[in-house]
């Protein structure tokens, strides 16, 4: 990173699963199928694994699964860039868009953080599938930030 | 039924739920957790059990559950009502408010379409948890429905 | 009003016009279009008048003249519920779907507020067009409540 | 332009300014305050001049007026990819979050059509304040398409 680059998020991939694990053992009910790929100054990217309860038949990802991916990225780069205060953000608002059929892989999330205030925060969400480079859904999601910080 | 009762819907809930075993088995691949309670015209309610993997530490229900909820019980409204075609409906866009914090208790959806038109189907969500009247959250489905009808 | 009735809201619609008319003169440049008819216990009810500079041809009400109306009745729902502070109350999200093409008629926005937290106040609007009971638009406004109350 | 440049849209700045005169004369009945500034594939760029209807007490500039900035943005997008038959494309959602109070100047709108279907389009829009870099408002529209084409 050269003196030009914008500030590092505040925790690195290892702190923030740490910081999951212990918060939220749930998230991984069903197998560790999220995984974090990269956290950065207002950004993350989330990777979910393929496995067949998120298959429909005809072979595409479920809504439900696309919904989980972008609600956990969004709150992924918010713990990296907040700090451990961060695990008490809530979901208040998700807009999401599917725009093309999935293909039965991968997904990948990349995160924008569009504002990071002191109350909200709103982080816009690209989810794509390996292999194409076509959106498949969009989403923007709203999360309110704990009072003490 | 009195005779100034709205039009019955096309499908009763037997119908609607041997079509979703028939084409999408992988929705109860949790367990049968997602139970309709009533299709109506132009409405549906369906209750979400409770299961541990859609708690949080702190006794709260998970947020990709409530859009899981939502957006299988607005399907199932739109199925109700357009008859076996409806299956092939997809959502497009979902805009879901969490409005307080649940109790680790079952849920109820009750739906309201707000639009059945030709190409796109638009339905409105009020979710509850039993043993309080106060919505937890609220949302707004659309669906593309399928084209040859 | 009987003795079951909830409670009233603080300010009535006569106060919340001259708190409107001090504060946000602009409101009304256009001619006096949006017209206060009720306010309840977390409700409102407000008229757009039918104008020529929101009449599109073919004869439908302008989109953005239904997100202004909607704006406006969340926020008079938010000051007559909250009283004076409400003033200060800012639209943060708003998410609108428009659902049939209105008549060149007046339209009537019917506000419910979902929430009215400390924080945060959601509000559900129903836009509907005189003389015909189909709903035109719905929308979902979410506003950020001034923190010192 | 290269040969790697992606595809020219359909129709150019001066065409779909002559269209929209001759169908929406509406559009600047107070005054041309939304100049198309540039249209490409899959994009384009709108400005919303300054002007005092617009800016409320302590200098920012209306939802509505940012609304509609976005709506029409999208609007342009869409006919200037999809040529003359983009007209009759009506808005059917719209999402729009707004993000930091805006300075009293001149807004930019730059469009991204996410999708350009066959029956729907979504276009996201990030609005920017002239002499700063942050955004102020980030919207996503969805618009139905007409079906001969």
């Amino acid at each position: 990173m050269t003196s030009n680059a914008p500030a590092t998020p505040v925790l690195d991939i290892a702190r923030i699963e740490a910081l999951l694990d212990a918060s939220f053992p749930q998230i991984h009910s069903g197998g560790r199928n999220l995984v974090i790929e990269q956290v950065g100054h207002h950004t993350a990217c989330v990777r979910l694994k393929t496995q067949a309860r998120n298959i429909r038949p005809g072979g595409t990802v479920s809504g439900p699964a696309m919904f989980t991916l972008a609600d956990f990225a969004v709150y992924v780069a918010i713990i990296g860039n907040l700090g451990e205060s961060g695990i008490e953000a809530v979901t208040t608002n998700m807009n999401i868009n599917f725009l093309s059929k999935p293909e039965p892989r991968d997904m990948t999330a990349h995160v924008r953080l569009l504002r990071l205030g002191r109350r909200l925060a709103v982080g816009e969400v690209e989810i794509t599938s390996d292999g194409s480079p076509d959106m498949v859904a969009h989403a923007i999601a709203t999360y309110s930030l704990p009072s003490q910080r």
